[in-house]
This record gives C-alpha cells, sequence and structure tokens, in this order.
C-alpha cells in the first residue's frame, strides 16, 4: 500500500491563523489601551516585571520544553506550545478587559501576568492530547479553553466571592480535567496499544528536564506574583511556602518512586513531573498557608499521590476510561490541584472561630470545587466535539507524535 | 590526496587574545573608575539589574545558541559568541565612556547595559559569517565594528541630535548590513552549492530553539531597558508594546511559512528567526509607539516581510550578489529593521501638527538610515579587505562548519 | 560470567529520603517561621528576590547541567544535583537558624539565600565523585558538609570576628578540598586507567555548555546578592567587578587552552570550566576589590592557573595521589579560590595605613585559611570514611558514569 502523506496545514492552519490575528489586531484598535496607573496593588513597574519575566519563562520554556521527552515530536512541542500560549495570552487580555471595562480594556503588567496565568490552564490541557492533534486544534483549543477559564473566573468571583488569586490557581484542576475530557472524546481506537513513536528517549530527555527545572525553580513567582504586595509579608510567605513545598516534593517523588518500582530503580518521568506536584497543590492552598510546616505537608503528600498517579493510573486511565493522557497530566496538575483545594479547605476550617462560619465557607469552598468541574468537563466535551470534525484533518495515527507530518526536513532548509 | 589539517590557532589566536586582553587591563587600570551615582536616570541598582540580567542572556545565551543550529558547529558558535560578545563589550566600554569623558571613564549598571547592546550589533554580523571565518578574525570584526557602531552612535548624537535609544536602535540595521559587505568581500568561489557541512539538523535543532526562546521572552527588556524611567508609563509601554509585536509576528511566521511551502509544512528556520522580527522592527519605531495596535500591525509587516525573505531572498542573494549569509541575518534584523524605520517615519508623520515640522522630521530621519548605511557599508569593507589577508589563516572549504577544525576532540579530553 | 545487575536502591535510597524528609517536617513545624522584617539589611523583598533567583538557577540549573558533560550520565548530574541541593538548603536553613536563634528559626529571603550558599560547596564537591557514588552517598554527604560548612562559618565568625561575606565565599575552597579528600579515602583500585564510560562527547557537550552559561551569566548575583545594600555602590562594585573578571577569565582561557595544546586547538572542557575561574577568585577576594584593573588582574590570573591546572593537574593528581577528580574541581575552585584569598591579603596590605595592623590582618587572614583547610579536609575525611562502609552499596566500577544503573529505562516508562 502506498504511504499517506501527512495532509498539508496550508488550507486550514494559514487562514485560521491570519483570520484570528487579523481580528485581534482591529479588537486592540478600538478596544484597548496601554495605561499606567502610579501605584494600584501597590506594584511599580520595576516591582512586577521581574516576576513576570519569570512567569513568561514558565509559560514559553517551561511548559513549551517539558513536552520535548518525546523523542520524535520536540519541534512541534516547543513551537506549538508557542504558537499556542500567544494566542491564548491576546485572547485572555480582551476577555479579561471586558470584566473590569470602562471604556477601553487597559494594558499594563498585571493584565499581563493575569493574561499568562489564564493561559497556563491551556498549556496544561494541551499536555493531554499532546502528538495526537495538528496546530489549528491546538489553536481552537486555546481560545475555547480561555473562554471557558475566564468564564469560570468571572462565576467564582461575583457568585461565590472567591478571591482572584484563589479562581486564578483553579487553573490546575481546570486544565486538567478540560483536557481529560477533550481526551476522551478524540479517543482513536487502538491506542491501548502504544502509539509506535510515543516513547520516551533518553537523548531529548535531558531537554524536558530543561523545561522541568524551569518550571521548578520559577513556580515560587508563579504562586506569590499576584499575590496582594501592600500587606508586606504576604509574599514573602507565598515565595517561601512554594520553595520548601517544591524542595520537600523533590525528595519525596524519589523516594516514591524507588519505592514503587520493580526494580528498585528511579523513574525519569517521575523526577520530572511529580518534584512539581508541590507547587501545584501549594499554589492551590496559597492564600491559607501560612507556616512552613503546612506547605512541607502539601508538598509531601503531592508528591506521594503523584507519583502513585504516574506509576498507576496511566495505564488504568486508558483501559478503563479510554482517555489517554500523554503527559499524565491527571497526575501532575488534576490530583495535586485537589489535594491542594483539600488543604485549603481544612487549614482554613482549623482557623475559623466558629461552625458557622466554618460550614458556611465549608460550602462556598465545595461549590468552588464543584463549579470549576463542572465547568471545565462541559468546556472540555464541547471543545471536544468542535475538534472531532474532520475537516480539521487530524493527524493519521502512524503519524501521531511525528515532527515530519508538520515540518519541512531537508538539507536544503537552512539554503532555502 | 593526504587529507589537509586545519591549521593550528596557536600562532595567531593566543597572541592575539593576549595581547588585546592586557592592553584592555591597562587602559582600565588607568582610565576606569566604578562609579555609584544616586539616581542620574530614574535608577536605582536594584531596578536596572534585572533588567541586565535580561539583556546580558540574551547576548550571552540566546545570539550565542541561535547558531547552534548547524549540526556540527555547536560548540563554536556558542562559545566563539562568548568570546566575541566579552571582547566588544570591554571595548565598548571604553569608547563609550571615551565619548562622556571627564578624568575618568564611568563604569555602572548603565554603561555595561549600553555596551553590550553596542555588542548586540556585533553578535548579528557575525551571524552572517558564521561557520565561514577562524576566531580571529571574529575577534577583529568584533573590535572593528564596536568603533564603527559607536562613530555611527555618535555622529547621528551630534550633528542629527537623535536621541540615544533610537540610535542605539540602529543596531539591527547597522549589523545585518555590516555583515552582508563583509561577505560579499569574503566570498568563496563554489560557494553556490551548498558548503557540506551546512545542515539544519533534528537534534541540534532544539538547541537553537532554546537561544530563540530566550531571545523571545527577553526581547521586551532589551527594548526597554534604555528608555527613561523618569516619564512613567513609558517603560511600561516599551514592554507591552515589545510583547505584542513579538506575539503577533509568532503567529504570522507561522501562517506565511505554511503557506508559502510547497508541501504546506511548518519550516523550523521560520519559527526560530521570523518570530522574532516583530521584536526587532517595534525596537527601533519604539519611541513613537504609543497604541497596541500600532505595535501589533509592526509585528505583523515584519513577520511577512521576514518569512518571505528567508524562503526566497537568501538563494537570491547568493546568487545575484554573491553574499552568503549563514544565518539569514537580512531577513532577519535588515528588512525587520527598516521596516521599523519607516513604521517610525510614518508614525512620527501621523503625529506632527504642520507641515515644516514634518518635512524637517522627515529628511532628519532620512539622514539617519543614510548615515547609518553608509558607514556600516564602509566599515564592513574595510574590515573584510582588512580579513581577506591570508596571515589570519581561515579555515580550508572542507572544514568549514566544523567544530573539528578548533577543538580538541579525544576521549581523554576529560581526563588530561 | 553472568552480568551483574546494579544493586537495587529500594531499600536504601527511599528510606534514607523518607527518613530525613519527615524529620525536617517535624523540625521545621516546631521551630520555624516565616517572618518578615522591615529593612534588615536594607532589602526590600522586591530588591532581593530576582538576585535571589539568580543565585537559585545557579544552584539547580548551573551546577546540574554543568556534570551532563558525562555522555551517560546525564539524567544523574542533574536529579541528583536538584537531590543534593535541596536536601542541603533545607538542612542549611535550619542550622543557619540555629547561629541565630531566638524562640524561632526565622525564614525570609535572605536566610534563604545564605542557605543556598552553603549550599553551593556542597554542589562543588560532588562533582568530585560524579559518576562514583550512588544518590543515598551523595545525600550523606550533602548534609555532612552542609554541617561542616556551618561549624567553619560559625567558627571564623565568631573567634576570627571574619564577616559573613567573606566566611561564606571560603566555600570555593571548603568545598574543593572537601571533595578531594572524599575521592582520596573512596579511590578504587584501577581508576589510573580511564573508567570506561567516562567520555566527553560533542552532543551532551551543548548541554553542559549550557550550564556553563548559566553559571558565567549569574555569577555576578552570586558574588554580589549577599554585599550590604546601605552603602550604595558597594553592591555595584561587586556586580561590575565579577563581570569584568569573568570577561578577561574567558578571553585568557581561551588563549592558554591553546597556547599549551600540542595541536594548537581549543579545548571545550578549558572553555567550560576556566572562563568561571575569574567569577570564583574575584568573589573571594571581594570586599577589598575597589578598582577595575584588580578584578581584571584576578581574573587574568585565575584563568592561567585554572588552565594549566585543568591541562596537566588531573592526571598528576590521580597517579601521586589517588584522587580521581571527575570534574577537575580543584583546578575550577581550588586554585581560583586559593588564589582570590591571595589577593585579598595583598590588596589588603597595600590598603593598610602602619605595619601594626598589616601584619595583624595578614595573621588572622592566614588563620582563616588554615582553619577553613583544616575543618574541610578532616570533614571530608570523616564523610569517606562513613561513605566507604559497604552497607551504602556503591555502584561497581563497570556502572559508574551510568545511568543505566539507576534509571528505569524502557519503551514503556511513558505509558506505565
Amino acid at each position: 500500500m502506498a504511504p499517506r502523506y501527512a495532509p498539508s496545514l496550508r488550507s486550514r492552519l494559514a487562514p485560521v491563523l491570519l483570520l484570528l490575528q487579523l481580528s485581534f489586531i482591529v479588537i486592540y484598535a478600538f478596544y484597548t489601551e496601554i495605561q499606567y496607573h502610579g501605584k494600584p496593588h501597590g506594584d511599580t513597574f520595576s516591582n512586577i516585571y521581574p516576576e513576570f519575566q519569570d512567569v513568561n519563562v514558565m509559560a514559553i520554556l517551561g511548559f513549551g520544553f517539558l513536552g520535548t521527552f518525546l523523542v520524535r515530536y520536540g519541534f512541534s512541542a516547543s513551537a506549538f506550545n508557542l504558537l499556542v500560549a500567544v494566542m491564548a495570552t491576546q485572547w485572555a487580555l480582551i476577555l479579561n478587559g471586558i470584566e473590569a471595562y470602562s471604556g477601553k480594556i487597559r494594558l499594563d503588567m498585571r493584565s499581563l501576568v493575569e493574561a499568562e496565568m489564564c493561559t497556563a490552564s491551556v498549556l496544561i490541557s494541551i499536555g493531554v492530547v499532546l502528538g495526537k492533534t495538528n496546530p489549528v486544534q491546538l489553536i481552537l483549543i486555546s481560545l475555547l479553553e480561555v473562554s471557558g477559564f475566564i468564564l469560570n473566573k468571572w462565576v467564582l468571583q461575583n457568585l461565590l466571592k472567591v478571591r482572584l488569586v484563589d479562581s486564578i490557581m483553579m487553573l490546575h484542576v481546570f486544565g486538567a480535567f478540560f483536557g481529560l475530557m477533550l481526551t476522551w472524546i478524540l479517543y482513536r481506537k487502538g491506542s491501548e496499544e502504544q502509539f509506535e513513536k510515543e516513547t520516551f528517549h533518553h537523548r531529548s530527555g535531558l531537554f524536558s528536564m530543561l523545561g522541568t527545572v524551569f518550571l521548578w525553580m520559577f513556580w515560587p513567582s508563579f504562586n506569590s506574583v499576584l499575590v496582594d504586595d501592600r500587606s508586606p509579608g504576604r509574599k514573602l510567605e507565598a515565595v517561601c511556602s512554594t520553595y520548601l513545598a517544591l524542595a520537600v516534593s523533590s525528595v519525596t517523588a524519589a523516594a516514591v518512586s524507588v519505592l514503587s518500582s520493580p526494580k528498585g530503580k528511579l523513574n525519569l518521568i517521575h523526577m520530572q513531573r511529580c518534584t512539581l506536584a508541590g507547587g501545584v497543590a501549594v499554589g492551590v492552598a496559597m492564600s491559607v498557608v501560612h507556616q512552613p510546616w503546612e506547605a512541607m505537608m502539601i508538598g509531601f503528600t503531592a508528591a506521594v499521590v503523584s507519583t502513585i498517579g504516574h506509576r498507576y493510573l496511566k495505564t488504568q486511565m486508558l483501559l478503563a476510561f479510554q482517555c489517554h493522557d500523554t503527559c499524565a497530566v491527571l497526575s501532575t496538575h488534576g490530583l495535586p490541584g485537589l489535594l491542594g483545594w483539600t488543604a485549603h479547605l481544612l487549614l482554613q476550617l482549623k482557623d475559623c472561630e466558629n461552625h458557622t462560619t466554618a460550614i458556611r465557607f465549608a460550602v462556598f469552598h465545595i461549590c468552588t470545587l464543584l463549579l470549576t468541574v463542572t465547568i471545565s468537563l462541559s468546556m472540555g466535551i464541547i471543545t471536544g466535539l468542535i475538534l472531532k470534525w474532520d475537516f480539521w484533518r487530524p493527524p493519521q495515527d502512524k503519524k501521531c507524535f511525528d515532527d515530519q507530518a508538520f515540518w519541512e526536513f531537508s538539507n536544503l532548509a537552512v539554503k532555502k
């Protein structure tokens, strides 16, 4: 049988990108302006800029290189991540701006940071479908998911009076469940057998280690950047807690990985993912974590849950629920996110003075989770159904996890 | 025929490096001092230091790893970039200091940043001749080009009253034309055929992606670091504009790359270079860009021009003008730089109140470009003629683009 | 003969990690708290945070990727570095806190930075034994060495009234001598022959170049972060001096490497290590370096010493003293550290007004070195003797420098 070539991207990707980009430019031309506001949140430009850059490095480099562990998919993982990130951020800037609309959408460092954090939920979700989708599908995911996430944020803030930081930190849970629904809808028959090229290779492994390390190092910025600077010490607490949680979860992930290995060896995927679980969990619980040991216990539990999830859950999810989760996002972001939510609940209850406020808080907190999961699952299903349309020309099974489907490879590439 | 070994570097490189370095130390001993000046430009140390580090990362890591796409030239690309950067910066510190001389040359964070930005023009130029020159030649280029660039800056600032930021941002145009003259003079017969080892490989491709990503992420710092902090909001404008321009040019580069590909696929070189075109163009026009849509339109046009340039121009330049441009610097920095200059002109004219000032500005602005191009071309020719001298022992054609010409490779390398 | 498998890590690594980590959590629960103190050292949060991140990047990414030059040991080098760094930092936070104890150990940005700098001495030492030890041994080293280093710091500060910055900067000397004793005690017969897999490969070489470049770029932060901000200008001096010293040592290392090469070529290991020598030396002498030329001369000498050390010393150390020094730490940190100590002495003597204070200073300064070397050597011997115990199951000679001894490699790694 003649080999089937990967479908050309020309008639789908190029028009979609150009159309969206030009629409964005038109919207920005009429509705946005760059505005400098003395010190609205106690931030001056030079206070927030270094933290913005850390978050930027995490979004572009960290998430981008995390996906390069797929031996033949490094270019796609890093370049599509960039594309998705910039589309999602531009869209999130608009949507976030509509919320606080007053004549013009205001752009400043803080709105950029907020937009990048909404984008992070998309970058988490595309980890689930990485390698099984084409760039057009990824762009669609980015727009739909950002819309869903900002809707969710709006609902939480306005209906349940959840604080901005807390509502944004639900991004881990939102992203994970959105991605799982997506991959469930897009399930391909026969993928219980591993995809031909879905292998981890020790050569590309160091690139994904690099992505991990950047996420690990700058996670304190991610968790602290939106914390209000006016009450001195809150930012310091966020940074120290995150650092300690990450430290503990690195150690714990290594221990649990060895314990659960039949041969008593470390697993590199665990070292690359589960070391980050502490940052996820402590981020979700951030506003009530005040003591170092609280952060450390959260980091410890998150790493245990995440490592065990990585070891056993991925295969089960595939066999039982037909969810093929490329980057094991459920164990990296989903479970630690839920754990962080639980920790938030418990720590807040501990501090409550009487039963009434405790029960009131618990009800609100549980509603927060239920709403987030509901919106995330339904947006995931809607997005999945849209993407299932053959019009988008998804890659064939044989071309999954392969750069060759999307990239020109030729010795003349440079010269041309 | 017996294989010809690459010429030893001992009798040329070592004396040149030691001589220059010792002379620098002597000059620094007599004429420089580290001086702390309260807040001359509204900068305190901790305001400017993070931005200095971003620029430093771009110069050392970004440009260094951008050249590693050459599969056998990774060590040379990254290490020679470091050598050139530190020589050029030391020299630029001296020359910049002479300009504002008053007893002693003052070193502080701002002068370091200015020197590194002058260095950037050299790092752009060596991209043109990468792989076809030896390190001694690169060192000579660095000294001569920095001298030329600072002369140009001095002329622009004193004759045409161009602001410092605007004169420094001509570095993209200056570097590109300087490099093109250089490679035109150094043309080797037969290089219309591709050099044997001038190939792009998917393995080294991820390293150059890394360089790209660092340039992309920190470009807002590059464009904003010299913007005066005293008028609050100007820095914010510079950062937001650059971010938006880069975002738009990433999307546009992908679209145009697919559109212009015969097979309808993306080209990795385009994704690594043309995504940066927006940052180049908006940097040149920075002082008149105030609205988001202006930055975005500049980013859009720059990416279109740059991607089309990459697709068709490189071969044409070689065949028609005998200019072999290794990193396609003309399309990455030259054309977007010219575009930024045009955008600067148009935006400024739009804001002018009457015809007199408009015409006056246009004349000055055109003179700025003409002067820059003239000085850049003539310095390029002079430098090229000096480098053509066989005394410098350029690598043979067979050893072009090959680390083996310059580096010891042996399994004992570690042990020795 | 049947192949002998590498010993399982399960029964040693997992219990050690879990036990230590849980003990740390208990200690932190009872004795630490995160405290915000207005401006104790003139630092506000946003002044010190970017520099903390730079140091963090050096510790986790810089040192971690520096060891990836070993072609088959990249995962271990980067991941074990992370493990060691977080264990050592948690332990150093406790020990440093005991020193200044008053009810609770205070955690803030400054104590985190101090702890990470104590950790740096461990990261230097493990470079000596890299590839010849298992992770359990590395964890033990980290705890014992941090204890030794903080003891040394305490003795220097309290007995000899050495300033904090000066006592911490002895970390290079301390780490190098500690590591050498360790490798001397752990000497394996037959290792005058090179280990089978102890080879430098051009593929993994770019990863270690990346580590180098990050250390190089952020070294100014490493040397300046603890400098007191209240006397304006001291931080600026530290940053500029370090930058100049690094620049000079890059140029000098290249020159000396070519000069000392039989074939007149550059050596990549020299370019990766000796370019850093200037930063080491100038850091040790930091508190008395005020002029640019002083920093540059220190950088020049350090690079000469370090490059010559790399070229000739490693083999000699092995043959004469049975010290197998994987990363040539003696030449990278030991000798430049001693040189910096000497420069400190000479520069201080130059500034002394009369003989009495000069002699007094010299005696104290010599005692500082003697004490540091003594404590470092004795702690190294004690640690070495503990590690020699077969209970820790060191890797067999055949499994040295091989990731396979510790990591699961299988195509199913991802799916599991």
